[in-house]
């Protein structure tokens, strides 16, 4: 690990923080920064700054950050934006390495003092030697740690795992964070990047490629002033570590929205598109895809190629799956000749015994489901599978059998499910499957659809040939 | 009403509804079919029906159903193929309006016996008057009764609501409740046409667009013996009461699945996608599709043309939604001189203040948010509202503000809400804001493609012209 990494590193895991304007009225963004660090459990020291407080939450306050009395590494600065260059030289005074400007009014306000004020901070940082994360940003959490750097206290109720996501919107790691939070999605580090004064996405991800905390980076974007240096900095490291991009500016009207919104020109999205399929970045078009294809590759093997068999407890699902796969690209062909035996001997004439399989009518008989996805898996013809199983009373002990099953499988294939049921039911086995790299998916379309991404994705590192 | 009306009715809303083939052992489909009506609380008479017993579930139980001293409406028929005519002819002298057909083992199995069995009992039902919903079905669901006529109890946990489901596929009717009472959208009827013997979609969707209890009515379709029928009757109803369909079988391997499944040929999927927009039926491509445009259409107004204002409380969800808007055809036109000059005393320069509106920068100052959003409601130049807003501790008085303001909206127009926050947090001003119209969805995406599903409804029904 060199010594960019190390500077960049330090701002996700500090020693000791120090909020610079933190307070105690719920009116200020200053409150809610300091919750997010007592409530979000941080470990390290914290060193609230105000000059009008003695203690906050219960913790020593102090009246300038030079009055601290102990090393810090981070600090949040939420003071208005006219007094950021003065606490950023007294950040450098202290030998602070690295800052979190949650400040808006730089850059992306109509005033041109906005614009200046930025040059200013980043002149100042460059010269410092000293990595910022904003202005104008929610902040960072790094759930790993945990540290929750943000005005955002909820930020820490979601699960521990291996997405990190950087992203140009507040708004869009909100969302990002609410929806991981609603489905049991593991993240590692979210992260606002704001107005990215000195830390742009090809730092962010640079530092992430190399974090071993981080399995997948997943990116919003809006426009950036430098897509050269992303798009280099991907390609050498998105066949290692998988990065996805959901880019918005398709539509003339987010496109123009977005040079307000965070001070740059989305330009033409189809150049993009370009740039980060070369780059070996896969690109999604919503937020849902973005966080389904991330859990994926976070979780999940890859697969060979595109052939995919659906197998599934009830014909109808297996069918809006298989719709999605021809769309998307994928193949179902037919078995080879043991594993046709093989289901034929276990299915019943009446079931549809070819690729897809309803498994339906053997759903009383767990050895003959366990027998028919065994066969499949170990089928040299069939690259990953997709299975899809809806509760009914009759077949609630389904799911465990087949657990146990791809628990143990042999194979690396990717098995991605569309299991449903009502709340707190299979609930348990699902977060065993998926403990053990098998994704699932709240419906058969969105299952399909996440398993053609990680072919394109395999496509993508070069690993994969029609 | 007239009396094809009222025979159809009766199978949702039976006074005595007997079970042939009751049981206690959790095996059989039986004992699911008597919890179902047990534990849903359906309020008629319940008769099980078992030569071996005397009781079930403490209900006392019946050798025959001539057996049952009081008179039976509906007879929810498990019992194994080959004893079906001989309980339908019982079921006749019995006095019986409708059953409930579940057992499997008809059409659908390859045996060309099944297909006798089949012609046999249509037969009989046709000749003695009687409707069969089946054969090979989960049942039937009327949450209002309530009556669970299926072999899954877990279908009476779904909320009480507008949306009636027809389905050719039981994993899909699973699958759409399961989704339904994870998202708290209520459903009327959950209804599995199984191998139609002659209750065929064309039936089943003229006796909903009666029932006052209905909506909206979602299907979905693998391929049907009669799309004509349907195409006619759904040609006097969909512009009075919306259908949304979503059939299978685009692609080659789900179409040849589907003749398999449920005995008919799917066939030309554009063929179906034709007939259906000529007839004022929706067409959507995902379960997930299917529900959120049936919620919307059985909760919102419609829009009076495809005029959209994006307001959100983040920019970047906003340009998500802005994006989808423009790809599906809608328009993001500039706002009346009015309402523009209104916005731009409420928003500070800061902001994007043109249509799509950030609304971020008055976050706390709720009068101003009141007032962005009454201002465009009441534009002439605007049909619709797509609103955006992510939870942050800082903003958390905002929904419970827009709220108040929507719920006493003097304007008709719809508003398609993506309000995102932890769960547990603005759970109640969601539920008022539905409960008055508003729909929200889980991101701005899927809110802005409802939108547009709400559109080509009205263009459709004839209303609205270009």
């Amino acid at each position: 690990m060199d010594k960019k990494w190390d500077a960049m590193n330090v701002i996700f895991n500090p020693r000791a923080v120090a909020v610079i304007g933190a307070s105690d009225n719920p009116g200020k963004l200053g409150s809610h920064v300091m919750r997010s660090l007592t409530e979000g459990e941080y470990p390290g020291k914290i060193f609230p700054v105000n000059p009008g407080k003695d203690e906050i939450l219960g913790i020593r306050t102090y009246p300038s950050l030079l009055k601290v009395p102990e090393t810090v590494d981070l600090s949040i600065i939420v003071l208005p934006a006219e007094q950021v260059p003065k606490i950023i030289t007294e950040c450098k005074e202290k030998g602070v390495k690295g800052i979190v400007l949650i400040t808006a009014g730089f850059k992306e306000i109509e005033d041109k003092r906005g614009e200046m004020l930025q040059r200013e901070i980043t002149e100042l940082a460059n010269q410092f030697g000293i990595k910022i994360i904003g202005p104008n940003t929610f902040g960072i959490v790094n759930l790993h740690l945990p540290l929750n750097a943000s005005f955002t206290p909820e930020f820490s109720r979601v699960k521990k795992g291996g997405i990190s996501f950087v992203s140009q919107s507040g708004g869009m790691s909100h969302l990002m964070a609410f929806l991981s939070m609603r489905n049991q999605i593991g993240m590692s580090k979210i992260i606002g990047l704001g107005n990215r004064c000195n830390v742009d996405f090809a730092e962010m991800v640079e530092y992430l490629s190399e974090d071993p905390q981080t399995k997948v980076i997943a990116m919003y974007l809006e426009g950036i002033d430098h897509p050269r240096r992303l798009v280099e900095v991907a390609k050498r490291i998105a066949s290692k570590k998988p990065i996805v991009a959901y880019k918005v500016g398709r539509s003339h009207t987010s496109d123009s929205a977005s040079q307000f919104h965070t001070g740059s020109l989305a330009g033409k999205h189809e150049i993009y598109e370009g740039a980060f399929r070369q780059a070996g970045i896969l690109t999604v078009r919503s937020s849902e895809e973005l966080l389904d294809a991330a859990k994926a590759l976070a979780m999940s093997s890859l697969p060979a190629g595109k052939n995919v068999a659906v197998l599934s407890g009830q014909a109808g699902p297996g069918m809006a799956a298989c719709d999605i796969c021809e769309t998307e690209g994928l193949s179902l062909p037919p078995f080879s000749a043991g594993t046709q035996k093989r289901v034929e001997e276990l299915l019943p004439p009446l079931a549809i015994r070819t690729n897809p399989v309803d498994m339906g009518p053997a759903w009383y008989d767990s050895e003959a489901i366990k027998g028919i996805v065994d066969a499949v898996l170990e089928d040299p013809n069939i690259d990953a599978i997709i299975l899809c199983i809806m509760f009914a009373s009759a077949n609630r002990a389904a799911v465990g059998t087949l657990s146990d099953l791809l628990l143990q499988r042999r194979t690396n294939k990717p098995v991605i499910c569309c299991i449903s049921s009502p709340t707190g039911i299979w609930d348990d086995e699902i977060e065993l499957l998926e403990g053990s790299g098998i994704p699932n998916y709240p419906t058969p379309e969105r299952a399909a659809k996440t398993l053609a991404n990680l072919v394109i994705y395999k496509k993508l590192k070069g690993e994969y040939n029609e």
